[in-house]
């Protein structure tokens, strides 16, 4: 069951790179959801990153096929499917495998875990192409969570020595973010976003790649959503980060840098402001022991390289075991972090509705606010 | 069930900070396993940090009674369930909630969540109490790991501007990083551990605390264990560590700085070596694609600093809606990072159980390793 | 995880018979649940039929140590565990075992399963004393399901060839239910109770023993409850009830007898009544594909015979693979299905309360009820 | 997540009976695991009853398209998935719903659960159509089984009167049971399902419908397979057959029966046969205490008679809360039983490969079956 996740709201995606079709399936969905059709389309194109130098040479429609759940475009209460075909797979590019592994892909272990029997070409059901039904998940969680007034957006921090100005945690700019969609890569500066594409570029042109951060933001997540430890806010989100290929660290709030703190100065004091509890600051990140707080949701993803590049590398041929030089060509993506922009905001909108749905299954029998 | 996890090997933990005990089940356990009990009770004992002047004054003794699960010290495949009492328990420290609740703790979220109606006295199920029976189930995966030839040990890679050498992530001194134990704080670099120990004396005369950063490795782990997406191994291992009470960063590998790599620098080349093959670096930490390569697994974990302080803070009152001072009393770690270190190897430890059970359930039908 | 079940709330039994205690965790209750601590009590107590000249010489306080999850007998939405002590055990019974299994127990498939670990002294975790925390864990729910306006009874329908008046399925007499658990076998008509208990006894004074069917109730249970297929209120009641020791059959409503009807005699017509949708009859027992309908839900629970018999019986010598005779003492009730009545209850309970939790987590966005 | 099951191999269908298709996502089967489609393609063709005049109008190809999860048909590891076309829908006959709620039918609660969301279509989800790809996924389960060297196999046993031969608990005719599946009804004495066939057919002409009974077996099944409670074989199993739509009762063994038994009746008993242990009779159905025996599994399955019948019958309009009558056109099975055949062999299939997948991870860690 390495492809599903979620007690309360379950996904499950399906699919090879190379196969006839990728999809997904979403179960625990309430009844009652209308789905913008237009929007979430528009959103799963978004992680397509068309016409884009910096993209895959890869051309697929990615239209999903809905196949249930939806009756006049609102959500019954039943899973929903959709189906993505795939249409231009060149699986010759993949000939070496599984004999001769790709450093810093999964093809080594995916042979010893499967004794062979995996269907790496494209790399299989491990590929990015899987974020695509992930994705078209990410934008029906997005719109459940619409209608709570919870909106979610992100943009590239750093690629290549270039930095965008990071997130105002306690107030994340969400129209800024969302006019930065436009970008071939999403910054708040968009010089920032300038030289991170021409710092791709050349990477590419030395037939190398690139990683980065992507930095995201919820706002309007309600109060008291999530619990202490196993279904914490963090590890529930973080779960689903860590399921994107290439993430290779997460961090909630000031992260890494909060271990470099002091007490007086990580705490997010509390004050009234109209009539509302809220604290001056936001180091926590929207999430104090896995509970949200009410405050803006910010976390930060690092993507590693992509490791499909064209220069000459060391492998192995399992087959003889001898050591052998291997050069790859397939179609790539030199920096992942840029498409996969619309994957972390929807690792965090489904994380986000599992928790909220799970808020509702476990309510409190009687509220008594008053007494508080 | 913010308090279980596992899908083949659960972990349900319970109990409050002040309520009567604290304890833990594990199911799905195989049978057989003979327990080194007195082994065990010196792993849970780790975590108590006793006679430090670095740690709470809370005195437990930390004795598990082991009520079901073993018959002569040995597994009988049957849920292993072990409780703690609590004796030391200060609870008119807590008077203040849950009407004023703490900057950086749970307080005000859990009490919204729970509508009042949850435990909050010293942090009630909160509390790194709860880390305990979780060490306990740690130390059980452990003794279950040491059977297959896994070994689990970290240290205390930075606290307040001191900082340990890092791991040689191709070889990690195991032995060293065992025989580190005995120091106060679990260094490499035995100067560092008593730089941080003085940083964390210092925090604690000035009523303020630290944060820290915690290194953990795992050798010996089969290559082939993991699945792609929800069930990859930085996902399951990310849950497991994100669960513990002031993690809010974790990284595997190269982590954070492998984002601002080229993928000809971040890639680990394979080589046969010993009619084994292996990699000639270990920038992605033993994991690829969430699936285990036979190299050490590497991850770090960030805590941030304790929120309870003796300075006073700015908080609110929940039931007059106004703004309030507040200075924390209560017994407390100035800085969580150092007990946590047996904290974060059970979270390792737990995880590879889970994927190597996991790994046993779905194994091939029948390897042909040979026509790799 | 044999010993958990349930996906919004999670229950956890763990224990042997003759280990030092059994018990159970609920993880998932709601906060804010006032726990009528002496009702409980008195409900766990039923399944204990002290005094019986028809049960168990095993004499046991069963009074629960709650240890977590309540303040103030208030749920506070964290797990809730509660320890029953073992004291009255008699190991010395069972050291046929695990060379000689007993003919219609688990012994033998327990001993394969296990290669020989598992503890079967007085049946070990397969004991009939692991519904002890079961019963309180259904006692919980029953108290839960109590504030919706839900009421669960049962009764022995059929012991050694004497029958009681079988429930109206349309309006069962629930306060009648009530009254009976008074007697030593509850029953709707005292006579019949009094037959199955002159059948029991004559059993047992012959070394044999009876099986039994219990028959149970649950009204005021809302309509829409449940789900199609999986999740179905039948498969999670189901589930719950063949999951007590000694079930072997299972039937809703009509059950086996609506597989010799026609559709014209088998479905319920609806009607309104007092504004209200009902059936004008029950063949459904309250349940229609999954999900309830509001009418009363009704089921039947087959009991085999216990066992465990003072007759030689046939067995074999696992160790030496011989065949061999076999004299079972231990102490056993001559009659499973006597006591299993609250057992039965719980079941209901429990089942009900997962789906009712399901459906508060999975309800529409928006009620357009009025567009019906 | 009505629509899925499963701890170790999870199963999701999905679809509605006159959305564009339903389908299925295996997760958790083992790589390696050869497909004969051909006789998955005749498996899932049972269960059309083509031709027959006791079968539904509508005419659908049932081919399934394998979207993922097989490689030269060759199981991967990764999710299986397939997809069946809808094409032979007319909605038009269901243009009384969701106002007039058919009796017997799911569509008053299912109205009421979604607030009247639900597609209900030809019972849209609901529908028998949906086992269509859940007998797909038990015709996997099945050539898994296979591969150790299980075989599942079933008859009608009873309907309208008419009654087949029982099955020989110790002993089940396989081969017997096979050839019956040529049969229009598949009966051990052919003239038993000649008289059931007489029988739906005049129900039919009546416009009424009709129940029955379906009694499965499956041999070879290993010892120790199972738990006791929660994942107990009987419990996992009865989950899948409660799950088929219009199933009322299930028992195992001598299931209702046994309730009538005393003890030295019902036990079976050990003996040494060819060197291994047997029962020298099968009350038990191969299921002692939720485990395995080694002996065959017996299941019977009793299914309600078809709700939609032509004869005028009594409901409501939800709108208009009045009475009022209605007469179901659409086209339906006169007798659900018969095609409900390779659904229960599914059921089993499913729950035997699940019971089958768990005892695999948690096999003990090393057996000493010397020492027993």
């Amino acid at each position: 069951m390495s492809s599903r996740i979620g007690r309360a709201l379950s996904i499950q995606i399906f699919g090879e790179s190379h196969g006839s079709a990728v999809g997904v399936t979403l179960d625990g969905l309430p009844a009652g959801l209308c789905i913008d059709i237009a929007a979430l389309e528009a959103f799963v194109q978004r992680r397509a990153a068309r016409g884009s130098a910096i993209a895959t040479g890869r051309r697929e429609s990615d239209i999903p096929r809905i196949i249930s759940g939806l009756l006049d475009n609102v959500t019954t209460g039943q899973p929903l499917t959709a189906v993505f075909e795939n249409s231009d797979t060149h699986s010759s590019d993949y000939g070496f495998l599984p004999d001769r592994p790709r450093p810093g892909h999964a093809d080594y272990p995916a042979t010893i875990k499967s004794a062979g029997y995996d269907d790496l070409r494209g790399s299989g059901h491990h590929s990015g192409r899987l974020t695509l039904p992930y994705v078209f998940a990410g934008g029906v969680a997005m719109q459940l969570l619409q209608t709570i007034g919870v909106q979610i957006a992100s943009h590239v921090l750093r690629i290549g020595g270039a930095e965008d100005t990071p997130l105002d945690a306690l107030a994340p700019d969400m129209d800024a973010l969302f006019a930065a969609q436009a970008q071939q890569i999403p910054t708040l500066d968009a010089d920032a976003g300038e030289r991170m594409y021409a710092a791709i570029l050349h990477a590419k042109q030395e037939a190398d790649s690139l990683g980065g951060v992507v930095e995201v933001a919820a706002s309007g997540f309600p109060v008291g959503m999530g619990s202490p430890f196993f279904e914490g806010a963090e590890a529930v989100i973080a779960q689903h980060l860590f399921s994107i290929p290439a993430v290779k660290g997460v961090e909630f709030g000031a992260g890494f840098a909060s271990s470099a703190m002091r007490g007086s100065e990580y705490n997010d004091p509390y004050q009234i402001r109209g009539g509302q509890v809220q604290t001056t600051k936001n180091s926590a990140g929207g999430l104090l022991g896995g509970i949200s707080t009410g405050m803006p949701i910010i976390a930060r993803v690092a993507f590693r390289p992509t490791p499909s590049i064209g220069k000459e590398q060391q492998t192995v041929s399992l087959g003889y075991t001898t050591n052998q030089l291997l050069t790859v060509k397939g179609r790539h993506d030199p920096c992942v972090a840029v498409r996969a922009v619309p994957v972390v905001e929807s690792a965090l909108a489904l994380s986000l509705c599992e928790l909220w749905l799970i808020s509702r299954g476990d309510a409190p029998l009687s509220p008594q606010a008053e007494e508080l």
